[in-house]
Parts: structure tokens; C-alpha cells; sequence
């Protein structure tokens, strides 16, 4: 049977098969040294010339043969199988490869030519690294959820019409009909709160973003979650406070290896993280950069590294939670501020200068949302299946969503979300450039 | 602080705040008993009819009162909370509730109409308990996985070209161009092989059902997996099965209650899941139904009922898998059985009459994939990004994918795979029925 490389130090002077890539290959005369790289990490295998002659990086080998200590002299400390080699007996090829393209463990390629190649890119172990990251982020936020007593459904992708006003969505031919992609879980998780009251998900966004941003992608990873019964609309964001806490934490502990290789660290979240009305965030803004932002509805990319900037000198905190974002900035479904209702019990929070969550609380009174839907330009009627579970009682509710790659990019401090989506897609790119795509098909 | 109903017998004699919906009002001259009903259960509460005059069922309230032990012949042994109740001393409302079109806790109605007010009949209790059922499957996967060493993976949802051939595609206008739901996550997975061996991922498949049938719908629960190095294409069915018997095993420990509301049970999974292949189940159904089935290309519905019952009579078991299917019959990266290359190292898993599962080997050779793809009338041109991951080497690999409402229908012996998806989406429907739709278009 096969075992992983990281198992074989416990196999010292027995014979045992591994298998992996070839992630690297260096001859010595008559002795040829090979780096095997499979899940677990690297092992060196040390081989007659004659076994390895043929063998090329990428190559798929299955090796059996002897562990033994290396020589003190060459024990490698940065590898975690680096006190000890394979003395390859037999190598059989599972499966060749072709010349590599370019140096694969030392990337040095533009972002578009990096996606070009992703399916050979993931291989880079560094590379791979982003992705172990999210996948933590997404556990973390999973545990927390479960343990605070949530439900996790599947939200829905198709949907029938435009749930928070209508532009950035993807239209869908169904069945000869026009549907469209979800841009958020909202209504959905709204309406499982009048039944299961806490429920989470996580699921897929759509957004037809008409630019290319570094922060912005088409299809991207939103963790959503929502809840009833809240006491005060400050529930919201102390429950958001745990959540991304414990992504910190969680990352922190489980993904050691992986925040070194890109030198980062999570921040640690002490007491609470610090809360702005959108308008002092504005006013010191303003006073910081003798710009008047005070009178714009929301917070330019700017802007929102300006504040945060603010809230390290400040507060010694990478995390600011900016709030009361005004009415008619908001979707439909936002409570508004009873001490005043041109702004919303809503807020966006901010990490290392860039929006990773935005939530607040909803309006769950029947009448008053459909009023609001008016206000807004919706016609109830179109709505008539979200109603039901206001017409039927609602408990005062909220919730938020965050936004996964963009979580991973700024732990990382990444400069491009598409590093942290693991085949992102834009108005440029699905998989392919489409502008190769609309030449194949000109030349088909 | 507000408790859940479940936490109450906790306190008895003490003053508590309990929050839920109305679930039923029953008046006994001046008292009322108001079962309340939250996340956790019901709870009886006792109220002066002043307190309560105005209390509708579903409306939202807020409840403070004592805790205190029921008298023993009103002890109610099939709730939870059977031997207290609340005696109520404020009653808030939080939210009103409208005239229910039905009896919500004795629901009979058509599916049509279940699911035309699913985000009302979604609060019944044993309409939740399917989703409480759903959710345990899902983790429960993902355990298995983790433990088996698989990395969890985000699967793409809008994709650029058609996988696995033509047919059953919803085209998405993207960015003026034309894209498609993703049939399965199987290319991507695949790819991720060859970076991460062992790969898992829970997303939504889309199919474009031109029909009604009770087994499909067109946005469905994909719980799929691919692992490269196997040693036998056995391997796959054995990860698979171990998957499925821990599914069972999980339900049956953490959802008592819900598999008792529908008087099911989880078929033990002893020893090994009966393997036959498909000319062999062939024959059988021929024996037993005198009609020759040996020339068919796959089993019909009616086949998988009859080899069911065969696999329940000859193993006592609710579980068969059947494998080689014709090479024709498969997508293009099937891999070809070497001992008849006309049939395929393939499988699917049939439970209680339906298939859950469809699985098998995969060609790793990259040469040979183009190969086949040239045979089955694809232009290995519109596959050069997935081929990447065969031309620098991919080790031996296969998977499998389960259909998520169909193993939660099986367990529970529903009709139709619609009671057992939250928001099920067909040619007739997405949340409200497309004909209605079209009505309101004409209206508005």
C-alpha cells in the first residue's frame, strides 16, 4: 500500500511505496536525486541513473524502495521528511508530462498568463496555499455557525426576477423563459428564518460586474448568514465579531504553514472591534484629507483605506465597522434608523482597507415593507412569494454576508482577487479569455 | 435574556422570557393555552384570557412568566417540554400574524399548492425535519471526506463551454456572450487532481430537463469527490461505499426524531454493497420479468426498481451497485474496461429503486483522452485548458458524484424529489409557477 510522504520518517529501514510528481530532478553523476511531490509535501527519492534516466518534472511515479537517515550533511531542516531520503529499488511511471511551459516552482508570470496556465499553476505549492487558507475560512465559518445553533441550507442559484433592483444580473435562458442568477441568498435566507429562525449558507454569488477591479469578480464565495429574534439591531454585529474572529483564530492555529509562506498574519481581535457611523467615518475622513466627503452616500475605495488607516493609528485595530449607511443606498429590505430614517441599521466591515462583510438589520413588519417596496419602485405583487413569510409573522430579524475570496485575499494581502478564487471568472475571462473564445469560433 | 423553548425544564420556579410563533391557541373559559413554538420545540404557555384576547396563531411574541411543573394528568410525555409550562406575565407581540389559508400543523395539501406557499408550509414541523435530514447528509459527507484526507473545493457554476456533450444546458447571457450553467463540477474536479489528489465539493448541477418526471429537477445537490493514485477502480467504490454507510449511520444516530416523524429507517450497510455488473442485472430482470433486456444500453426506471427487489430478496440488501455500462453510454472521459473496451470501468448506485450514485475511472492518459474525444465528436481545441492537467501528468484517478434530494427522498420514502429540495426549480417552476409569471407580464 501506498503511503504519504509525510508518513515515511516512520519507516526508517523498511521498504514501503510512495507515489507523487516529480517536482524536481538533479543528477549527480551516477546518482540521481528526485524531489517527489504529493499531497502531504515533499520527500527525496535518490536513484540509480539507470532506474531514473527517462524521468521528467511532472512526471507521475510510483517508487519503491528503502528509507533511510541521510547523511548529517545534507539533512534538509526546512522539509519536514528532510532528516531522512528513499533509496528508490523500482520506479514505475503512472503517467508522463509534457516540457513544462515555464519553471513551475518559481512562478514569476503575469496574473492573466498565471489563470491562462491555472490548471497547471494550482500545482505550485504556494499556490495551493490560498486555497488550503479558504478552505479554512469557510470551515471556520461553518463551526461557528453550527455552534451558535444555525441552520445550514443550499440557496437557491436560478431565481425568477431581480431581488434587489435590476442591474449587474446575469440573465439565464429556462425553458424558453427569462430567469436570472442569484445575486445574493437574501430573500431565501429571510424567508428560512420564518421557519428555522437562525440558518446560514454557503453558496455562490453572481454579480455581471460591467469593470475590471482588483475586488470585484463575476461568480464569487458568499458565506450568508441570517437570524430572528434579535433584541437589538447590535446583535448583528456582535455575531459578525465572532464569526470573523474565530476565521482569524481558526486560520491562525490550522494554517501556520501557509500564512508563513506569504509572511501574513491574521489580526488579533481584542474586545470589540471599533463602530463609526458613516458620517464620522466621512467627518475625519474629511479632516484628514481636506476633502469634503461628508456629503457622498457611501465610501469611495479610498475612502475606505483612509478609514482604516484610521482605525490602526486610532484603535490598533485592522478591522473597522462602519455603519448607518443611508435609505436610499440600501436595498428595500433595510430597516431604517428610528432616530432618523434617511439612514439604516445596516453596516460594512472593513479589513485592511477593503469591504469584506456587509449585513444590518431588516424590516420583518408586513406592511410597512411592502409600503417601503412601493417607495422603492417594486411592485409588490412580483414579491408575493417573499411576503408570505412577513404576512405570516416575522420576528425582528438581520444578518450578513461575507465575502469569502476577498477575506482570503486581504489575510494574504494578495493584490488581485482572481489569486483568491481558484478559477475566477469576469466580463473578461471564464476559464479562457473569451476574446480566444470569439476567435475559435471565427476560425471554426 | 430570551431561552429556548427545549431549555426550559431548567427552570422551573424561575421567571424566564421565552420567544417564538404561535403554533396553536386553545381557550378554557377565562385561561388560554398557547402552544409556542421556536427552534427548538413547543412549549406550553398558560395565560389569563386578558393577556392573550388579541393572540392569533403564527403571530411572533415575546413571553415572560414562570416556569412551573404541569399538574401529572395534564403531563404531555410526547413533548419535549410535557412536564412544565409557562404561566404567562407579559406577553409582547413582535409580529402579527394574517389569517392562515390552511392548517399549517395538519398540512394536506397537493404538491402544487405545498410548494406554491413553501415559505409558509416550510414551518411545519415535519416539512423542516426533511431539511434537518438534508443538512445531516451533507455533513456527514463532508466528515467522510475529511477524514479520508479529501480537500474541499468551491466548484464553478457558470462554465464556457458544454462538458460532458450537448444537451440539457441552460445558457447564461454573459456579458453579451453565451455561457451555461455547469452540468456537474466534473472537469474542475478532475483538474484539481492533479494539484490536490483528493478532492470534494458540495454545489448545485443543472439540468435542463425537458420532462416532469417525480426524480428530477433542473438546480439539484451535487456531493461529488475525485482522487487520484487509485491502485484498482474497486478503490472508488469502496470510498464510495464507506461515504454512504457513514451517511446512514449519521442519520440514524442525530436524526431520531425526524426519521420517526416519517416511520423511516436508514438501511444498515453490513459487509460490502452487492456488485453486479450491468449485463448481469440484465439477465436477472429478464428471468424475473420474461421481457429481454440484454440489448438495452442502460436500466430503466422500472429496471432499478426490479433489481432492487432482486438485490433486497438474494442479499437482504436496499443497495446495489451496478457497473460496466456500454462505452457509448458514458461521457468521453470514461475509462475503458481492459478487459471489453465496449463497457467501462463505471458504476452507479441504486438505493430502494433510484440511483444515488454515478461514479467510475477516469482516462488519465493524456494522449488517449484526446483519443476519445475525437471519437465521441468533441474538438480537443475547446478543451485545452482541462487537458493541461492531463499533459504534465496525471496519476490514475476516478469519483463519483451523489445526488443530494435524491438520497434524502430515498431515506425518507417521499414521492417526489420536490418535497425534498427547499426550493425546487423545474420546467414549470422557480418559486412561483412560470405560468403565472407569464400572466403578469401580459397584466402588467
Amino acid at each position: 500500500m501506498r503511503i504519504l510522504n509525510i508518513e515515511t520518517p516512520k519507516h526508517i529501514g523498511k521498504e514501503i511505496k510512495v507515489a507523487g510528481w516529480v517536482n524536481s530532478k538533479r543528477a549527480h553523476g551516477k546518482i540521481v536525486f528526485l524531489d517527489l511531490r504529493d499531497r502531504s509535501g515533499i520527500l527525496q527519492v535518490v536513484a540509480d541513473e539507470r532506474l531514473a534516466k527517462e524521468i521528467k518534472e511532472e512526471d507521475v511515479l510510483e517508487i519503491v524502495g528503502e528509507i533511510r537517515e541521510r547523511p548529517k550533511e545534507t539533512i534538509n531542516p526546512k522539509l519536514k521528511t528532510g532528516e531522512i531520503e528513499l533509496l528508490a529499488k523500482e520506479i514505475k511511471v503512472l503517467a508522463k508530462s509534457e516540457t513544462l511551459p515555464f519553471d513551475l516552482k518559481n512562478l514569476n508570470l503575469s496574473l492573466p498568463k498565471l489563470l491562462d496556465f491555472r490548471p497547471l499553476t494550482l500545482r505550485n505549492e504556494k499556490i495551493k496555499k490560498i486555497f488550503r487558507i479558504e478552505e479554512e475560512v469557510i470551515d471556520s465559518f461553518r463551526r461557528t455557525m453550527k455552534n451558535l445553533g444555525f441552520f445550514e441550507f443550499q440557496a437557491p442559484t436560478i431565481v425568477a426576477s431581480a431581488t434587489e433592483g435590476g442591474a449587474e444580473l446575469f440573465p439565464v435562458d429556462y425553458y424558453g423563459k427569462k430567469a436570472f442568477l442569484a445575486q445574493s441568498p437574501q430573500l431565501y435566507k429571510q424567508i428560512l428564518v420564518s421557519s428555522f429562525e437562525r440558518v446560514f449558507t454557503v453558496c455562490k454569488a453572481f454579480r455581471a460586474e460591467p469593470s475590471v477591479t482588483t475586488r470585484h469578480i463575476s461568480e464569487y464565495i458568499s458565506l450568508d448568514c441570517e437570524f430572528g429574534f434579535i433584541e437589538s439591531w447590535e446583535e448583528i454585529l456582535d455575531v459578525c465579531q465572532e464569526v470573523i474572529k474565530n476565521i482569524f483564530l481558526s486560520v491562525e492555529e490550522n494554517c501556520k504553514e501557509e500564512l508563513a509562506s506569504f509572511q501574513a498574519t491574521c489580526p488579533k481581535v481584542k474586545g470589540k472591534i471599533p463602530r463609526l457611523k458613516l458620517k464620522e467615518a466621512q467627518e475625519i475622513i474629511s479632516q484628514k484629507t481636506g476633502k469634503d466627503k461628508t456629503k457622498e452616500p457611501d465610501l469611495s475605495p479610498e475612502d475606505e483605506r483612509e478609514i482604516c488607516q484610521f482605525a490602526k493609528e486610532k484603535y490598533d485595530s485592522e478591522l473597522i465597522f462602519i455603519t448607518h449607511y443611508p435609505t436610499q443606498k440600501r436595498p428595500f429590505y433595510t430597516f431604517e434608523d428610528p432616530e432618523d430614517p434617511n439612514y439604516t441599521l445596516s453596516f460594512d466591515l472593513l479589513f485592511r482597507g477593503l469591504e469584506i462583510v456587509t449585513g444590518g438589520q431588516r424590516i420583518n413588519d408586513y406592511k410597512y415593507l411592502i409600503k417601503k417596496m412601493k417607495r422603492f419602485g417594486l411592485n409588490p405583487k412580483n414579491f408575493q412569494y417573499y411576503l408570505q413569510a412577513f404576512k405570516y409573522g416575522m420576528p425582528p430579524e438581520g444578518g450578513f454576508a461575507i465575502g469569502g475570496e476577498r477575506v482570503v485575499k486581504q489575510i494574504l494581502n494578495l493584490e488581485n482577487i482572481r489569486e483568491a478564487s481558484l478559477f475566477p471568472r469576469d466580463m473578461e475571462r471564464i476559464d479562457i479569455r473569451l476574446s480566444s473564445l470569439e476567435k475559435k469560433e471565427k476560425n471554426d
